[in-house]
């Protein structure tokens, strides 16, 4: 909770962070899990310190004049706190990552190899005005074993301070030092935590864009997260027409600056003089403003799309619409243009969803359904530290696997490597015990 | 083969590489195999052409005034060229790591989430003078499904540009498109490699530590492998003094340059009076020089460790030795010093091993046996692409797993997610069909 200004002092903290994740890195599962429980009942008891404190932070940020879906975000009442304490009970729930047997091998006769999930060790996590951000990871942190180190927005610093006060309060009677969790608060500690190669082992960055591709473009600590979801979805000529507008519309207008609606309609030749003019009617209808290329301009009343519109992330209701001569040229606008996050065919044609599910570079790869459906819950992963369009694992929605790495550990009887070369060399068994 | 300068015309590569790829990633197991047989068969039939360009280069090289060590890696005789050949049969026989199925869920009736190992795309290889690196690695990225851009040393271009042309005279005859494997041959091609995150998806530097370091600050790519290998033996005060002598001459004399042999050892202060003489006494009758710390110097005639001796990779039979006061001292050691590759104790108590495994920050966590286990076909990996010592997976030594992502695959019949709200909301079902 110190607020510094220089690296030493802030590399201080990380190290003690280091420390305290450690041994955080060491308990069992019912541990944690009572450390989850004992931060649940703490925020409830610090229910009044914290709304008070918001309520401070909603007042300076109106002042401020903060804008409206901000301010959204900022506030946090009775209600968002009480699902917020819900939402880290339910992480208590959620099978533990770590400790997991991935290899158990045998080497030879008494050499043992095991590979076995660990923690990372210290996770940093960034993120916008949004305070009930602080008890989510808090609580996935801890559940994986990792200490964090939390920057949140300026104009949420009260709250964040009354939440993390009532979170080191919790642990305080727990196995988990409270050590294992710390919150920054100066801007300055961002650009400080992002050099911290030695002391951090991710940075999850959650805000726009433009902040995330800072963040990995000034960090030589790993980086889980995405810059842009440019998602597209692929009407193929086979496509039931039914399902191609519904699911145009649920991909577009739901919760149009979520990362995985929809910016780009691609629509097959054959298909388009029928289709396009429905589809139209159905997403002006729900407040959609089109934009196309000359050959949709043909058959519907709407603006030109330019080349600047296929790549751009509206994250708003504007939907930009290309007429395709085949699917291999979907493919190929969709693997220049996006953002290998989520992308989507409707066809009624096995062959073609093949083709596209196998061809296209993305994490998420759909077919007859919304793009929309990427995402860590809608996956069942229970809950979501983020989705990655990275090519290398952990890639798309990263549930608490995304907090957990694995070491080897082999254990033997005083074998050395010696005995596996020259004449009378010994051969692994490599037999597998798993 | 083409050698180009400008970054244009590099890049042009680098996409017929992605293309040719992306045809590759959509190979059956027998398609791959078939080619990799293929390539076999055709560096048989160039072997002459293959050995009479090494000549030339070691020719060249010894003009050059070329080291011993990189002479010997450099020449490739009919010997050695068999050897590489039955390598890349053996890469042949290895599990096709493409198209395994890692979730498989019926998220509601009629949507089933998948994900599936894939290709990553594009790999990018810059290595040391070993002209049968080409060999070994283009196998390993066929069988992973993946395009691979190799850039060898300027001492092997004659025996690179003989292989490659043999690779692609192989292949010319299979599913998989020559163009699948590309060589560039000056320097500057590999400065601008290392911007083409676009195009290339993976980095494996092989080299020296100082040249990988270069490749980790300047590339925003994903690079696989490892700077420094700095790894520590402690002999516990419960350790069998026999094994412990075994042990550390093991890891330090077999191979004293590979990255997984030991450059500093620490001794429990229990056990060092009676074991440092005798331990002392076995290295040096293997030729390691030994330093050590005042306590040590107490126990043996050696010359004075620095501070400096802690963090050097001697890559050479030197050995830096300290007396340590309890596990945790040589933890704490081991965690500030280290370079998390392999990290080893000798033990008979449980306790302590469990306590060593745990709190050790390595890829590799070892109990009574040699650090020098630490690898890929010891591990029963088949093959080895990398050892990794970053955090994150893969860590460790790296298979063909490391050559492959995944991605998730969602098929639906219509599903919107508009369903799974309001007043009359769907409910997942998250059933695990695996």
């Amino acid at each position: 909770m110190t607020s510094v200004s220089n690296p030493a002092s802030l590399q201080a903290i990380a190290q003690t962070t280091r420390r305290a994740a450690q041994t955080l890195a060491t308990l069992s599962s019912q541990q944690k899990n009572d450390a989850i429980e004992a931060i649940a009942q703490a925020l409830g008891r610090h229910a009044d310190a914290i709304t008070e404190a918001n309520a401070a932070d909603c007042e300076a940020a109106l002042a401020d004049g903060i804008a409206k879906p901000l301010y959204g975000r900022l506030k946090l009442d009775n209600g968002k706190l009480a699902e917020a304490i819900a939402g880290v009970r339910h992480v208590g729930t959620l099978p533990d990552p770590v400790g997991q047997l991935q290899i158990h091998r045998e080497l030879d006769a008494g050499l043992v190899l095991k590979r076995v999930s660990c923690p990372l060790g210290v996770v940093g996590v960034i993120f916008e005005s949004r305070p009930d951000a602080v008890m989510q990871i808090s609580s996935l942190a801890i559940k994986s074993g990792n200490g964090v180190i939390l920057k949140g927005g300026r104009e949420a610093v009260r709250s964040c301070r009354a939440i993390v006060t009532a979170i080191k309060d919790g642990l305080a009677t727990t196995a988990v030092p409270p050590e294992a969790v710390e919150l920054l608060t100066t801007r300055e500690e961002t650009l400080e935590m992002l050099t911290l190669e030695q002391e951090i082992d991710l940075i999850i960055p959650r805000g726009s864009n433009a902040f995330v591709r800072f963040v990995q473009d000034n960090t030589a600590i790993p980086v889980l997260g995405h810059a842009e979801g440019i998602c597209h979805l692929y009407l193929d000529a086979a496509a039931s027409p039914d399902q191609a507008i519904a699911i145009a519309v649920d991909a577009k207008v739901g919760y149009p600056s979520a990362c995985n609606a929809i910016e780009t309609l691609l629509i097959h030749q054959d298909i388009a003089p029928e289709l396009l003019p429905r589809l139209a009617e159905a997403l002006r209808g729900r407040g959609v403003e089109l934009r196309g290329d000359a050959a949709a301009q043909r058959l519907v009343a709407l603006s030109a799309a330019t080349e600047q519109d296929w790549s751009t992330e509206y994250s708003d209701l504007v939907l930009a619409i290309r007429v395709v001569p085949s699917l291999e040229a979907a493919v190929g606008h969709i693997n220049h243009y996006g953002s290998r996050h989520t992308e989507a065919i409707v066809t009624e044609d096995d062959d073609a969803a093949q083709a596209f599910l196998s061809r296209v570079n993305a994490a998420g790869v759909f077919r007859n359904c919304s793009t929309r459906f990427s995402d860590g819950f809608r996956y069942g992963f229970g809950a979501e530290v983020g989705i990655s369009t990275q090519t290398m694992p952990p890639r798309g929605p990263v549930g608490l696997e995304g907090l957990v790495t694995y070491r080897y550990e082999v254990v033997g009887d005083g074998h050395i490597v010696a005995s596996y070369s020259g004449a009378a060399a010994k051969v692994f068994t490599h037999r597998d015990l798993l």
